[in-house]
């Protein structure tokens, strides 16, 4: 894939001028299938429909998103009014993403410091490429945080394996490049480190046995597809050394939001002892928020997706209905694990406790207001 | 469906010398096909293949499995050694379910208590269905003892809707009638009371969208599917009054194994002050174990059952695969909710805490020897 750094990327413009590609999401595992953003319409689909998703590739689609209405406003003579409003449009399609907003905000600002509609595209296009590469490098150094996590667990089980459970999939699929909660494992396995990941399936759109086992086959990482079920039943029986999972908002004082079920296998990890780490760029921190539960939106998708399960006949992609036909469902996409349950937030400046305390030290130059 | 009660049953038998006949639960919710048991084989392929579930049902198929082994054996001219051998078949068919070997030995004694190989399978038959109508009472004490629980959620929240999260199924398909953890549901719905039920789906199997969302909506009880993700989401923001739950097996000291992640509910019903209650006839006690997570063996299925999901297409059933093709799976069956996150039990006799106390005073002539 043509990335410099020659590691597999989910996003990616092939020429300035062309179109933007990504790898179409929903119809992995079992096609790797790429699609072509051409409109602002194209990327609020693919960040609506799950063709691109996770907290940093949806952030990079939006900006790349503002490249294509720059280029449109070029094309239309549409000016400020106009770009903001596309802006606007890109940052309402999904509520519960923060750095969907921040990304938007960001390269708007960047594109409109600009004034010739030549120049707007461009900028833009450096803006999105910049903050692609920004992405990348901080699940690089979220890897490089974390790694040490691994390194003590291998050395205090004297180098039998480590096992790793993970929640839905913010691996590089979901992040630009190496991922956030794989990146230490990434980092881990690199060395050598003898490790096996739990996969949590990820009900409803089981990112996990999709996407993270994928990912994982992919590099040869020792891994096993589990049930959401699961996860407590193995860690009463000592069967799981840590948990990492990602975040898509996360409060000042530590509270994170991320995909529905993460709550339960932290409340498991913690009755159990087992250390529970969320892995996060500082892009996902809202710095206004105190409260997780009770100030993040919470996102309610189609309940067909509960009720409607994709996946592979042995030929074809195949939806099939698990539920009554008339049986109503319920689909709320995210939930907010409290800080408490939360042993650290390893971030592309360090680790640091789930603590208003803690974070604002490792972050004071963003938490200065807001806190 | 044949029963005195005219109440739908999951088992029985039209003439007495004929077929064993259940309902192939892995068929529904899309189409209601009935099987035929005519061997000990068919009894354990029913068993095993999930075609009948749920621990009293397992209980009263594995009973009528020796009417068909007593069947057999006077035909054959098998004695006692024979129809012994074909009872250790079917304990052995399932192992975590406490009540298929306590069904077993209760048949066999009185099978064996007959020399005459007709009045054998007189017996046999006798045996079983005493078996069927005790479960069945059972059930319908559950659902007494359970109701003054759901009356008084609903007093006290003023009549408005009362909120229960049930997972997996412990209804009527479970359990010959009325069901174990569904009978307070239906016995509050009978009496008018508002109430709505957040169907967890209950992975690998599915029994909750297939099976106890098919119950209730052919009563006509409100009732949403949700992932088994979604529950302590649910519960964080207090759409949850109560949890009910079944029992595969129980322990002496009130220990809780029953379908894989109720564990995980239950620790987000203790997290949210959620009263969380385990319905379950006695017979699913196992009064010679004390410590749950350490004692009770934990089934482990097929993976292929965690790496296909069985749902309908519009026009049939259809598997589908939905992880890679090489990802390994695990299948674990069941986990064990400790006593300390269980508000009480439900059982035949009334509600108790799950405290090895509070069973002995409702259970004194059951407990005597084994603590």
């Amino acid at each position: 894939m043509p990335s410099e750094t020659k590691k597999p990327r989910p996003i990616w413009q092939d020429d300035p001028g062309g179109p933007v590609k990504v790898i179409d999401q929903r119809r992995l595992p079992h096609e790797r299938v790429e699609a072509e953003l051409r409109t602002v319409d194209d990327a609020i689909y693919a960040i609506q429909t799950l063709m691109v998703r996770g907290a940093p590739l949806i952030g990079v689609t939006a900006a790349y998103g503002l490249v294509l209405a720059a280029a449109a406003a070029a094309e239309n003579g549409g000016g400020r009014d106009y770009i903001e409003a596309e802006a606007a449009r890109l940052k309402a399609a999904r509520p519960t993403a923060v750095n969907l907003a921040w990304a938007v905000d960001r390269t708007l600002g960047d594109v409109l410091s600009e004034t010739d509609p030549g120049r707007r595209v461009a900028r833009a296009r450096e803006s999105a490429s910049a903050l692609a590469e920004e992405e990348a490098a901080n699940c690089r150094s979220i890897g490089l945080h974390g790694l040490p996590i691994i390194e003590a667990l291998s050395r205090s089980k004297r180098g039998q394996t480590v096992n790793v459970l993970t929640h839905c999939n913010a691996g590089w699929l979901a992040c630009v490049e190496y991922g956030t909660a794989t990146a230490p494992i990434y980092a881990a396995f690199d060395r050598g480190i003898d490790l096996h990941v739990w996969v949590d399936e990820t009900r409803p759109l089981n990112q996990g046995a999709r996407l993270t086992a994928w990912e994982l086959a992919e590099v040869g990482v020792p891994h096993t597809v589990i049930t959401d079920n699961a996860g407590g039943h193995l860690m009463q029986h000592g069967r799981v050394d840590l948990v990492i999972v990602g975040s898509d908002r996360t409060t000042a004082t530590g509270d994170v939001a991320n995909k529905i079920g993460t709550y339960l296998k932290a409340l498991a990890a913690k009755d159990n002892g087992v250390p529970f780490y969320v892995a996060l760029p500082s892009s996902t921190f809202d710095w206004n928020l105190r409260d997780g539960v009770a100030d993040i939106p919470i996102e309610e998708r189609d309940p067909d997706e509960v009720r409607w399960v994709q996946g592979w006949d042995g030929e074809r992609p195949v939806r099939v209905r698990i539920c009554p036909e008339k049986s109503p469902a319920a689909n709320f996409a995210f939930d907010v694990t409290p800080a408490h349950l939360v042993t650290g937030l390893i971030t592309e400046r360090g680790v640091c406790r789930a603590t208003a305390a803690d974070i604002r030290r490792l972050f004071p130059d963003k938490t200065k207001t807001a806190c």
